[in-house]
């Protein structure tokens, strides 16, 4: 588990960036957009930007990685937001080592209890399984907290539980998930085939 | 020119379609991605929709108005903002056809002050030129307004220069182009390659 950077201040524009993929048929092959979304708080876009990874491959981690570092916007940004740690089917993000590489906190964020068990099992048809594995017991604790009325699940890389909850507040203007999410989800799948 | 449909009430969270074209490689050939984006007033996102029209082709009305109608957000919108009204290339809307295919009012704006003689000249290098021109003659008359301090150019269908006005100004929530289109154009930009 990475150290908790602390936040100093918590501005009411800091500027988050939310992070989703897009929608691709199932057992397809090849590779599926995912979207990057720069929130000003909880009201306005600075920015989009993109990257596309494997379906069930390996390079989700690296690939964020560089769509954040070579983003003009990187040096505003403040936190990463992902939908969940799973992108592109089974493309597993690791959140330490996202943190590390771009020197953001990561949070993860759903709205679905993540259900281990039944990752586990699914994850046994791929290859890579065990480190696929690997990377989700890596991800840490699943904290539980209740936004807007709604109960949602977190992991977290680089920032405290406290710290996490007062940006998930700030930016979830329009209903239980943070704006950045909401929005990079709208936008990936309204771009998808 | 369409008979401009007479806006009853303009409420404060109006729906519009903001509408603009991702990036190409010069010379380049195929299709270019177009992205739109229902925006609820000036402050808050609803959805993304998106279409793929020929570089340089003849199909942008005709895609346009089906991405719109075939939309889930269509009987929610009351507006269609075109950035313009040249996209991926000189594929050139005709607003008046979008505006009787979809049953909403179109307006085009743009803040660079068009310059009809340099397109009338580069029309000249592609073929239907005489078909491509017609359909700039055809969106009529270009108004000038001043939003939020700067000059922006209209061409409209279906909406009168006053209620047109209105829904600009209600929607620049952000500067001098009215958030769906700085948004639409954010996302297209973002998104390409």
């Amino acid at each position: 588990m990475s150290h908790p950077k602390k936040f100093l201040t918590i501005k009411p524009e800091i500027r988050v960036l939310g992070v989703d993929d897009g929608k691709f048929f199932l057992h397809a092959q090849g590779t599926v957009i995912v979207v990057g979304v720069v929130f000003r708080g909880g009201y306005s876009i600075d920015g989009v930007m993109h990257t596309n990874i494997l379906i069930d491959g390996l390079d989700a981690t690296e690939k964020f990685a560089s769509m954040i570092n070579t983003s003009p916007h990187h040096r505003q940004l403040r936190l990463v937001m992902l939908n969940g740690i799973t992108f592109g089917g089974f493309n597993i993000v690791d959140i330490n080592r996202l943190y590390a590489a771009t020197g953001l906190p990561v949070l993860s964020l759903t709205h679905e209890k993540p259900d281990l068990e039944a990752v586990h099992k699914a994850l046994k048809n791929l290859p890579n399984s065990e480190e696929r594995w690997k990377l989700i017991v890596k991800a840490g604790e699943i904290y539980e907290i209740i936004n807007n009325g709604a109960t949602v699940y977190l992991t977290l890389a680089g920032i405290s539980l406290a710290d996490a909850q007062i940006i998930i507040r700030l930016t979830s203007t329009r209903g239980c998930l943070p704006e950045p999410l909401r929005v990079a989800h709208l936008i990936a799948s309204g771009i998808s085939p």
